[in-house]
């Protein structure tokens, strides 16, 4: 009995985290089963602790008694232990370093910089705007069809697609139109392509719960400024 | 003509950067020959903006005409690349989970926590000497033999065997003993272990040179906090 136990997959997470998807996605994607264990964002357990001692954060995977905590890093994890198609990342040395490097690129230059756009006022987010704009069109460049990983999604679709959703409530949020299909054409498709994916669509929180949670998280931040 | 030229390995680097030796280590642990193409680190080559348009940073390696940036990335490439042994990455996808975490704990928290050390006085270096301390505590607890790798240099070792070199040079500019064999005792021992590499020890600049280096972006980095 402990043995099975053992072997089921467990995901801590939570449907407000952008990271925490990102394992779901992939294990829908592999076609494996998992229980999802929903964490408080604010409140962290003793089982979060016990299971990502470093960082103390969310997303962990749990798979044979071992936790892999850093949502890429277990993206990595799950193509490599279930080595059935679709592959995550594709097979050639230089398209996988690709594939790495736009979904770094993703977590290290987009999301600061939306959250910068989210979290600033008047002056510093007008600037802030240009610089999600350029960075958002240095990642369109990285889009070779209709996912970043061809014609099915991959390690960089994976990566980047909370973007559409959060962008869309964001954007509501601020009366702003970040990504246009005159400035962003191939980005703008994708923005609608990815979301239509069925196991994308299935995992995203409703729009209302989204839209409560960044707006209080904009009065936090915005707040603390002051 | 060409299509020989294409195939040889080109590093962009420069010997004062920690993020060059990775991609020099990786590819003398292999065994493959390449060319080193010094970058002045202060004044970017047409070259280099070519090679690396996103981030125009070194290290970038050309490999088959194609480049490839961002230093664990390519360490990667180099491991997929030429497969023969040693391995760089440990086979079992748990264990490659867990060097890419420890890989990625290294430049996420010891190289800035390191550097605030080195940039800050006072009480300001109080704390930050405190909070390298607890960092590089966290980081000894992925040492599970003489290397992290185990027996052999490997993946973490890569990314962390500069810290040696460099705390070493810190600590005579500050006069400090960041690491010391009571608070840190296995990871005091792994210091002296990996620097003794024979291919470790052969890419590190010298002394002297890392010492100039280090002062001037000391000075310019306190001077810039007044």
């Amino acid at each position: 009995m402990a043995a099975e136990d053992d072997q089921a997959v467990k995901v801590l997470g939570n449907k407000l985290s952008l990271y925490s998807f990102r394992v779901e996605w992939s294990l829908k994607l592999k076609g494996v089963d998992y229980e999802f264990i929903k964490e408080d964002l604010l409140n962290k357990s003793e089982r979060l602790l016990h299971h990502n001692p470093v960082y103390k954060k969310i997303p962990v995977l749990i798979h044979n008694g071992k936790s892999i905590p850093e949502s890429m890093i277990i993206v990595e994890y799950i193509d490599e232990t279930w080595r059935h198609q679709p592959s995550l990342l594709p097979q050639d040395p230089y398209e996988r370093a690709m594939a790495r490097f736009w979904a770094k690129f993703v977590d290290e230059k987009c999301v600061p910089s939306i959250i910068s756009v989210f979290c600033s006022v008047g002056e510093d987010q007008e600037k802030a705007l240009k610089d999600a704009e350029e960075t958002l069109k240095t990642l369109e460049k990285a889009l070779k069809g209709k996912f970043f990983g061809g014609e099915t999604m991959g390690f960089v679709d994976i990566a980047a697609a909370w973007l559409p959703y959060w962008i869309g409530v964001t954007d509501e949020i601020l009366n702003l139109k970040l990504v246009d299909q005159e400035s962003l054409p191939l980005l703008s498709v994708w923005f609608e392509e990815v979301v239509d994916v069925e196991i994308v669509k299935g995992c995203l929180p409703s729009r209302d719960e989204l839209m409560a949670h960044l707006k209080s998280f904009r009065e936090r931040s915005v707040a603390a400024k002051d």
